[in-house]
């Protein structure tokens, strides 16, 4: 082992790094991979980059605001809360991180569900920090009350959950905040196309933090914006572990000019439930597969082939033959309860039919390997 | 103090943050705080970012590369290394930031000089890390021995250095490597305005990091884009600890034509360093200031008041009388070899001379208080 790397703290070496969706770089795929939106952004987004760039990029000479006020203030008025609550990411993926940063140890416990979004264990072996997970059952109801058992600092839920896209309500959330001791973080990322969200709740629950993305509803996965909500406590000791200039100023007005267009996106947001709840009923009616009910802006599903059998390796041939087709689906392997589905993002209806048609052919052609 | 915060991990409660530079958000400035490029960056941004946007933004809908490869490419042509030796960052600070993550504990020490980038104990104190300093003294020659000899797991060094703008030849930074047996960070920030740099060293040396950013020379602190440079071996660690998609669609078409344009960059570094030597000589010349070498794009001066007295007193009140003349400098009152001194960014000529005109109004006017 060379020298340097053996300077490295302990836990570094053992580290694996997150696994991102394929994310390929020449065109021709139908990609229902990483939940992104299948529509552009609100034109307001390109405008204000535009009027930002200028004719010749000067204002990118200058720093960013640091703590992205203006961006804090349309979050704000977007969810009726106030400024103080809000901070701003680099992608929600940073706020994850910085609350893991401030809340996690070895010895202070970080809990999550399994499954979930399988950042959350990477970034607490970032931070050499204590796990606790608890499992779903196949119902993939929320289990309320071992969560509010929990002793964990921290504790991470997905809602609606990924990569089921189960939606819990807000009963169901308040009764594991009305147990759970620690600091629960509400990942949202999702909530924009679910029934619920509890968004406007950290007014109340100091031990409540929601995190949301302007990458998936928004359709501004490129630009990395994501921000967190909570109360002005825990918004301060973010703000004391976040890069100073952690938003770029073309995310900042990207931002602001997204969350001004909120009629553009609730139009983009019923289309894509509607595609999904249509798909749904295809997959679950024609093909007969166990789908779960959908809240978010993906799909999973337990394929079955011609055969009628299901499993990881008919799930894991249905994700080949589509690979092949140039049909980008999302597999999960690690664990039983994943391993027999595949997550499909629903993209527009005309992707969604050439999926469809893949399904055909894959049923027709399918062998278990 | 309330439940919530009493949940964070105990040295989170004890942080200060870092305080950036002033940004004010409305014109009118004289802006010499924060070092930034007095001239716009490469027209080619401007092109490649408006290209990238689209009529309709709609690429904005996808993730980035996740390891921003075309970049990597980019950075590694420019310094005639290869991209395994690169990795991109949401600016340096994210950089610096991962090193700390991957080398430094209450354990494993961190070094740095006393003064240099006051960002480093901010982003230890983060990982409740423990600190080792090496103070220079008034001739801010590099103390080489004593960072050689240093039991540091990881140790930044800043060169040119922050704030005096005082360069570090090749020579010395090779002597302070042959001896340490850390690893050493070159914080190379403001190289490209020096004499030497250290970049091409990364290929044969196992324990050297050099750290970039596109904030300075190329006129993109709003993009937020640095790059680490180092062997394959850390660059492989500060990917299992970087956020999976760090960098933004724009920043890396930003800093792909950046990058691709240095014959614009060097007419616009060469610029800057024939205002900064002018300047400084007046500052000496004519106003017999002690001024040290600059290897930057800023300018550490040391202001005498009409008396002829200099101090802390002198530099802060030299700083007000400019804020109040809406002419932004840095001082950094926090060690007695920095408080009698003023950071000045260079400017465009015109810039300066309204420095000059409200220095000359200072020294009239000039009580020390």
């Amino acid at each position: 082992m060379p020298e340097s790397s053996s300077l490295a703290l302990p836990h570094i070496g053992k580290l694996h790094a997150y696994t991102p969706g394929l994310q390929p770089g020449e065109s021709g795929w139908v990609k229902l991979n990483t939940n992104e939106c299948p529509y552009p952004p609100s034109p307001r987004v390109a405008e204000a980059l535009r009027r930002e760039i200028g004719p010749d990029g000067a204002n990118l000479r200058l720093y960013p605001n640091p703590k992205s006020d203006r961006l804090r203030v349309a979050v704000a008025r977007h969810h009726g809360l106030k400024p103080e609550n809000v901070c701003i990411g680099n992608g929600s993926d940073d706020l994850l991180n910085l609350l893991v940063r401030c809340f996690a140890s070895s010895a202070a416990v970080t809990g999550f569900t399994l499954p979930s979004y399988s950042l959350y264990p990477v970034l607490v072996g970032i931070q050499d920090g204590a796990v606790e997970t608890i499992d779903f059952d196949r119902s993939m109801q929320l289990p309320m009350a071992k969560i509010a058992a929990s002793k964990a600092s921290i504790f991470f839920l997905t809602s609606p959950n990924a990569p089921t896209g189960v939606g819990f309500s807000r009963a169901e959330i308040g009764r594991v905040l009305d147990g759970f001791k620690g600091l629960l973080v509400v990942d949202e990322a999702y909530a924009p196309f679910a029934a619920e969200n509890v968004a406007d709740l950290v007014a109340q629950r100091e031990r409540l933090v929601v995190v949301r993305t302007l990458s998936k509803a928004h359709a501004l996965a490129g630009m990395r914006i994501g921000y967190a909500l909570a109360s002005p406590v825990i918004i301060d000791l973010l703000d004391r572990v976040r890069d100073s200039y952690n938003v770029s100023r073309l995310a900042q007005v990207a931002g602001e000019a997204a969350l001004d267009d909120s009629g553009y996106y609730q139009g983009v947001i019923a289309r894509i439930c509607a595609t999904r709840d249509r798909f749904i009923g295809g997959l679950k009616g024609t093909r007969g597969w166990f789908t779960y009910s959908s809240q978010a802006n993906f799909i999973f599903t337990e394929p079955k082939d011609r055969r009628g059998i299901s499993g990881p390796g008919v799930a894991r041939a249905a994700w080949e033959f589509l690979y092949g087709r140039r049909v980008l689906v999302r597999h999960f392997p690690s664990s039983p309860l994943t391993a027999p589905f595949l997550r499909i993002s629903v993209g527009t209806d005309d992707e969604m039919l050439v999926l469809n048609q893949e399904l055909d052919a894959w049923q027709k052609a399918a062998q278990v390997a």
